[in-house]
Parts: C-alpha cells; sequence; structure tokens
C-alpha cells in the first residue's frame, strides 16, 4: 500500500527510540558544553554552489532540488561545511579560536534498498582557528569523554596522520596520481588489494617493502618507533613529531586507553590536512565516529583559518550501547462526566508532582477492555467511586 | 558573495537563539509529556503522493524534488500529515484514543525575499482516536497551559466550528460553491470584502443581515446565544452544542480567561472538520499557532478515526515572548605547555561543579588581547604563575 511507504531509507522515530534518543543528546551535549562549545543550527537546505561542492560527501549521494528562482540546492549532507559556512561569515574573529557544536540530521542518498538510512542525526563539534597540538588533543580526549558520558564503555579510536602517508606514497612512488592509487586502498580498507598493488609496481624491493611495512604500522605507541625508520623526508617526519607530542598530551588527559596509532587512517580521500581519528564500538561492525584536522576548509570560504572536529552517528552509538526498548510510564485516568472535575483535579495533583497522568473521557474509548490492557497503570472516576484498577 | 548566502528563507540558529529556543521546548515539552503525550520523530523526506497531497499546505509552498527512483518527494511541510501516515499504519489501536506530540521542523517554500522564513520549527500535540467535547477540550486545555508554560501571559485563544460556518452558508446561499466564496473572504480574514460581497448577492435582505450579522459573532460566550438566532437546521445547531459543552468543560478546567468565542473563523478551507481554534499574542500582529478537529485526514490513509491536535511555532513564540539576548557564560583558561597539566586540572574540577570552562593553549590564539576581550572570565597558567585576569 503506497500511502503508507516512506521514501527510501527514510525512518519513523516512535517513542521509545525517541527517548532514548533525546537522553543520548542531553548527555553529550552537556560534556560539550561543559568544555566551552556553543550549539548552533544551520538550514536543512544549503546551495550547491555553497555547501553541496565543498562538503566531504560525494556528489551521487546528495539530495539536489532547484528552488523556484532556479538554483540547486542540496539538502544538508554533513554538518561541518555548513559550520563554515557561518563561522566563515559571521562567528569567527580572526585570531580567536571557536567551538561550535551541533546535531543535526545530515542526508545521504541511497541507491537502493539495503537497511542503509538516507537520514540520521549527527552529534559532533568543530574547533576553528587553532592550529596546536593542544586543539587536536582537546578535540580527541573531547570524543572519549562524551562517549564514555553516553555509557560507552568498550571502544577505540585509532588516530592517524595523512601527513605521514602523503609523504610517505610520494616520498617512494613519486607523483600524486600513483600515490591516490595507493590511498584509494587505504581508504576502502582493502589491504589485500593494497599488497597485491604494490607487488606489482616498478619499484625497487627496498621500496615495496617500505610501502608494505606501512601496513604493520598500526597498534601501540612503539609504531611511532618504527613509523620514523620507514620515512626519510622532512614532511613525514613532522607528521610523525605531531603524533608523538599528540600521545603525550592524551596521556596527560589520561585517555589512551581507548587510543591506538593508525598510521593506515585515510578516513578521506581528501578532505583531511593533519591528525585524524575513527572510532569503533566493540561490538559493532561500522564506524561510530569520525574526525580530524582539515586547515584548508575555511579557506574554500575566503576566510583561512585551521580547524578541527569530531562527528557521531546517533544511530549507531545506540546500537553499540544495546539500549533496551524504553517503556515510558504513564498513568492512565478514566473518567465519566458526572466525574470529569474530580479527576481533572486528581491527575492535577498528579502532573505536578512529575507524574504523567492522561486524563481520558470514557465516551472516547470505543473498546474499554482493549485500552485497559494497554495501559500500566489505571484509575477509574465512573459513577460516584474512584477505583484504582491497577 | 554567493559563497557565504542561503538559500531564500533559510536562516542559522547561532547560540543565544538556540539556547532560547531548546529551553522553551524543554519547558513545553514537559507539559506534554505530563498530559501523557508521547514524543515521536518523521522524515524530513515523505512520498509527494502521500503525505504532500492530503497536507494542509498549498502546492506551490511543497519543496519538491525527484529521488533516484523518480518519485517525486517533498520536503515535510506540516507534521500532521505524516503523523496521521505513522498513527494509520502503525501507532493507532482500533478504538484506543493515542497521545502523541512533536517538536520538528517544517518547510514552506517562499516566492521572493520577504522576511519570512521557509524553514521553521513547529511544537505541537495530536489526539487520534476520540470524538468527544473531552479531546478537544484537552487539546485547547494543553495549548493554554503550554504556552502559560513557555513564560507568556498575555495571549487569546479564539474558537470557533466550522460545522456552523459550513451550515449557515448552506442555509442561505444553497450550494457549496457559492459558500466557498464567503468562507475565503473568512479564511482571508477580510471582512471588508465580505460585506462588499453580501451585499452584491441576490438575496433577501433577512438573509443577507443573517450573512452580515455573523461578523458580531466573535466575543464572549454570549455570542453563543446570539449564534442560536441565526441559525435554523440541526447540523448548525449541533455545532452551536458542541461549542456550548466545550465552554463548560474550559470553565471547569479553569481557562476560559484566554478564551474569546469567535464564529467567523476559517483556519483553512477544507482540512477542519469541527471545532478549531487560533492563538494570538497581544503584542505581535501574526498567528502564533493554531489547531482544531480533522476527523477526515485518517481516513485519507485507510484508516478512519477522528483527530484534534494543535501547533505553536516557535519563531512567533519567541519573538511575542521578547526572549532578550542571552549571555552564555563561559569561563577562560588560558594555559602555556609548561603549565598544561596544572590547567587540566584546574578546568577539571570546576566542569566537575557544572562550570562552563574553555582550556585554550595561548600558542593557539594569534591576538591574545582580543582573545581576552571577548571573555567574560579569564585564568591564566603561564610559565609558573596562575593569575586570575578578570
Amino acid at each position: 500500500m503506497f500511502m503508507f511507504e516512506k521514501p527510501l531509507g527514510m525512518r519513523d522515530t516512535l517513542p521509545s527510540l525517541y527517548e532514548a534518543k533525546k537522553e543520548l543528546r542531553t548527555s553529550m551535549s552537556s560534556v560539550m558544553e561543559s568544555w566551552g562549545y556553543q550549539f548552533i543550527e544551520t538550514p536543512t537546505l544549503e546551495f550547491y554552489e555553497t555547501v553541496g561542492n565543498v562538503s566531504s560527501i560525494l556528489d551521487q549521494q546528495l539530495f539536489k532540488l532547484l528552488d523556484q528562482q532556479g538554483h540547486t540546492l542540496v539538502l544538508r549532507p554533513d554538518v561541518t561545511s555548513p559550520i563554515a559556512r557561518v563561522a566563515a561569515s559571521k562567528l569567527y574573529q580572526e585570531g580567536c579560536p571557536l567551538r561550535l557544536a551541533y546535531s543535526a540530521n545530515v542526508f545521504r542518498a541511497q541507491q537502493r534498498e539495503g537497511g542503509r538510512p538516507a537520514e540520521f542525526e549527527q552529534i559532533g563539534i568543530e574547533f576553528i582557528g587553532d592550529k596546536t597540538i593542544s586543539a587536536d588533543a582537546e578535540v580527541i580526549s573531547l570524543l572519549i569523554e562524551t562517549l564514555k558520558k553516553a555509557g560507552l564503555s568498550k571502544f577505540t579510536v585509532p588516530i592517524g596522520h595523512i601527513g605521514y602517508v602523503n609523504a610517505l606514497f610520494l616520498e617512494i612512488v613519486g607523483n600524486e596520481e600513483r600515490a591516490n592509487v595507493l590511498r584509494r586502498f587505504l581508504y576502502d580498507k582493502n589491504y589485500v588489494g593494497y599488497r597485491e598493488h604494490v607487488n606489482s609496481l616498478q619499484l625497487s624491493s627496498i621500496d615495496k617493502q617500505r610501502l608494505l611495512s606501512l601496513l604493520q604500522l598500526r597498534g601501540d605507541i612503539s609504531k611511532i618507533g618504527q613509523a620514523k625508520e620507514l620515512i626519510e623526508g622532512e614532511v613525514g617526519r613532522k607528521a610523525i613529531d605531531e603524533l608523538e607530542q599528540l600521545w603525550h598530551r592524551l596521556q596527560a588527559m589520561g585517555v589512551t586507553d581507548n587510543i591506538k596509532i593508525d598510521f593506515n587512517l585515510v578516513s578521506h580521500m581528501s578532505y583531511y590536512t593533519g591528525i585524524l581519528f575513527e572510532v569503533y564500538a566493540e561490538n559493532i561492525g561500522y564506524l561510530l565516529g569520525n574526525g580530524g584536522r582539515y586547515d584548508t576548509l575555511l579557506g574554500k570560504f575566503e576566510r583561512h583559518a585551521p580547524a578541527t572536529g569530531f562527528g557521531i552517528r546517533l544511530d549507531h552509538l545506540i546500537e553499540a550501547l544495546k539500549i533496551p526498548e524504553k517503556e515510558i510510564s504513564i498513568h492512565s485516568v478514566i473518567f465519566s462526566t458526572e466525574q470529569s472535575e474530580e479527576a481533572i483535579d486528581f491527575a492535577k495533583v498528579k502532573r505536578e508532582k512529575g507524574e504523567k497522568v492522561i486524563l481520558q473521557d470514557i465516551n472516547g474509548i470505543a473498546d474499554v477492555d482493549k485500552y485497559v490492557r494497554a495501559c500500566k497503570e489505571v484509575t477509574f472516576f465512573i459513577g460516584n467511586t474512584r477505583r484504582v484498577a491497577k
């Protein structure tokens, strides 16, 4: 029956899930706010030429439409690029770091029915105008504290540095085009394909070994030392130094338990410019969130400023938390016309105490037995008696 | 500069307005929840054929797009019709009244730049499956209590009955087409045009007088008596009876101070089927919210059930409340690398007490004087001294 259908990937959020989302959003926001982040909201629709173009989301995943003036609009595909637009035009003052937060739905068109949502909520922060490692450390430790506050205990945050990957590839394969092929394998986390491709390249066996050794650079802090051995140039060294400094900061903040070093991390083909990270919960297969440094995005809005941030997918987090269906406790007061005033007074007192109370005219219920069966707690005000049913 | 623009009617919500909206939403939701209403969320995109068609919003105001399968989609133009879709297909159980609530953005395409938002938040409730006057009374008293809880003191809720207007017009002008012309004038609140039109009609002077007298039927409860004198048929009488019963219910609930009787109310050309109402604040010219009985909407989803509800526009309410720009109080802790651990500990203690604290590396600030000028409260951890600046 077409009448009852929703577009591909669209979902209704029924009361118990709604409550779970609201609770999570509230507890996560409170951490972000306590760190001095301020929430903002951007519109659902943006100009394709403004936000659609600079977004990290693939063009084919954008929902596009024409407005009545003939401009192409997109449904917000991510929140970072609209926030960059607002920050660049209004909020960011040269030289003064800016901390912003958001919780908003984003839209990704789906090609076919595959259980993937086309609209889902992201909650996250953007820290604009601060180029220091302290900023990277703040964003990662806030991510970890936010997830802990949400109730998640078992999760891992692999941290990498796109500057290292880029420098190593350029040193060995010599140009961006060939580097891009290698990056794509890492982006897809296709390590088998990466190996095969490396073996097929016209390179010295030493260089092949260096490229293959990159795959070993995932694990604890000792990987930093191994990474140093693979690279020669200044750029790659600088990336390692940054990662090392970051580690020490995170250690001082006491959040390294959840952290892994991962020099294979390529979360996007071109978006990130420095330290970057992802988050995985132990019990689900897909990404819970990610983030990193994107120092070139604001420049696309003609305002050059370094920036870093993260976003968490609320739907995936709820799945990882295995939040049980929540029964909302509501007391039903069923009254007849004669007793309506007594019922109203009774409900009023209970509501003022914070109880949730339905006041239901018995004449409005066609099937009283069925209605009462669905109630947790019922009080009747009928005839001239008050009667508590269950 | 095109890069910084937003589509027509789209707005950014900056932190102080964001906080004001959040506070209002929270206090209003808590009233709705205490009356046993459960919040749900529907998708931003719906099928045009499903929800777009049955919505009360004009076709030219819909944002439409094609999905990748070639279906026409609309951005949610109102919340009542998506909720009717969900209720009809999943939530509503025959004979058992259902109470749902929502806060969601709705979309109305604007023809030209005129300061009107094309996306705005509505907060409201739908009470499905109860045909009694108790249901109408509940919805109106909940509207009033919700607005009072939001802090609004001076507002008026005119209440009418579309059944009375329809019956009177049909009695006098004889067919729906001619009745429609009259209804349109009331819908537009064009009383001058209504008078002129009535005077131009081929009717007895008595009938003209009856139509003109309708315009007097706005005011206190005494208008009920006058309304009885104008009408002859059963249908119109029944409408008056319902309104009279409603008044007594509202009196018992102690909410009649904000209520006016208004037999001229036509909030929509075809949507409402019985008692209907609007809300106006004393200090702003436009509608704050409206609602009423819509007993035929669920039938369009092949599930016949009576229903009533209301929606409040959050942007208009904020304007009516004249909420002052809210300064968010944040303490800035500026540290140098040497003192970072002391600064972290200091911030941690304050955050745990519920304070909002920014931890800012001094190396991340290009212009420290400017930064400090913008802060309300600053503590420095630099060199080996801790210093409170203001």
